[in-house]
């Protein structure tokens, strides 16, 4: 399955050139229970039997996670945010750690003023994951394309941080 | 902050003329635990510590509603309905009033047979804000564009009217 | 009611012809506090007063169910799937069964290698509904369309199966 899996990211078509790209890092802090004034997300559904506090199971199958992540221009949590992610991802896999989501970057810097919006499927293990760029506002009015986005670092249960590279093919 | 947010909202171009443009009313009577026979929507998520009947904390910060609102052609809510918007939004902030929207209009008049898909982040403080139209069916089959949505009126905790710009630039 | 909702669904312009087909069966077993080693999708938030373990009141109103169902070319479960169906569905009316879905198809078969990303509403009581091909990664890239969806099975409160028809209106 994993042979197959990775013929998935290689089957991107490489002919079609961008007609912008940003890179764009994104910093998820998972609230545990004790960590209110520095989560940036929590879980608030889960299936049956578990509680918001613990992901689900092995791999979190039915959590629910709302979250508002500061993005950056680089890998460091601690430079200033250039905008927010906002909205939801769901674990959709009792076998593998995926999820789904829906979100907005909502960029609000010197250089980019606009809400850039996704949805798609992150099979998390895979070294890169592409996702649909479906709209967008301001600077990315009526943008589409796709963002390849990659696990950037993971540290014990609350704190990931994704590398989000948007590729827009439609530019208005 | 403010300010940054006010060129956002001013930065959407305004050289590209829509194909097509609805104004329409949405109406969002929320569940609050007494008002089940109005009520339009209802809160189905909530971070640890919440209930379902009352919004989390101050800005309402993980909670998940699921609404059919509702649409009509002018601001009263007893208004023939046109259709409903049906979908979910989270409140994604605990900073500010902030909700991540993903919905659709389901309209159903003589006037207009079809549905409009939407997505994006609705900062609530702001007096306009931007999201995306991602898709549409019948009469709206391939749409693409933007909404622009204001809040039209706000009563309370459980009554608010959204007014919608409905803007496509692809029309098919 | 019934008249409207059937202009609705023949409402649909039939001048375009789909540039790229598919027809796909997605299967769907709803965690029902017994059947954990089968279930394929699970109620994971319920508005208050409801539980996680069935539908809440006559339609599900406010459930949502996060599911990660196989994907087949036939109509039998048993079938070698062909990808997966991510996403999430929510109940979103009292008064009809209907849903609001947002989802991906991930798709990794020799034939197929990439995802496919939909969001819409589902009147289920209708013969066929259409919801929206929002983007798509891999061999759809860039995709857009509507996918008309039938109830194509549906034993008790736990099993249904969809036929899906994507029909892709743009192709890269």
């Amino acid at each position: 399955m994993l042979i197959l899996v990775l013929l998935v990211s290689s089957a991107m078509p490489s002919h079609h050139k961008p007609c912008k790209q940003l890179v764009l890092y994104m910093h998820d802090i998972l609230y545990n229970g004790t960590n209110a004034a520095n989560a940036t997300s929590a879980i608030v559904a889960a299936p049956e039997g578990y509680n918001l506090t613990t992901l689900a199971g092995t791999n979190g199958f039915g959590d629910v996670v709302v979250f508002n992540d500061p993005i950056t221009l680089d890998n460091n949590l601690h430079s200033k945010p250039v905008g927010h992610a906002q909205g939801l991802y769901a674990y959709d896999s009792n076998v593998t750690l995926s999820v789904w989501f829906g979100f907005t970057f909502y960029l609000n810097s010197t250089e980019h003023q606009g809400t850039i919006n996704f949805i798609g499927a992150d099979p998390i293990p895979l070294k890169t994951r592409d996702i649909s760029v479906v709209g967008g506002t301001g600077d990315f009015f009526m943008a589409r394309g796709i963002a390849t986005i990659a696990t950037d670092a993971i540290e014990g249960l609350t704190y990931f941080r994704i590398r989000v590279v948007v590729k827009l093919f439609e530019c208005w």
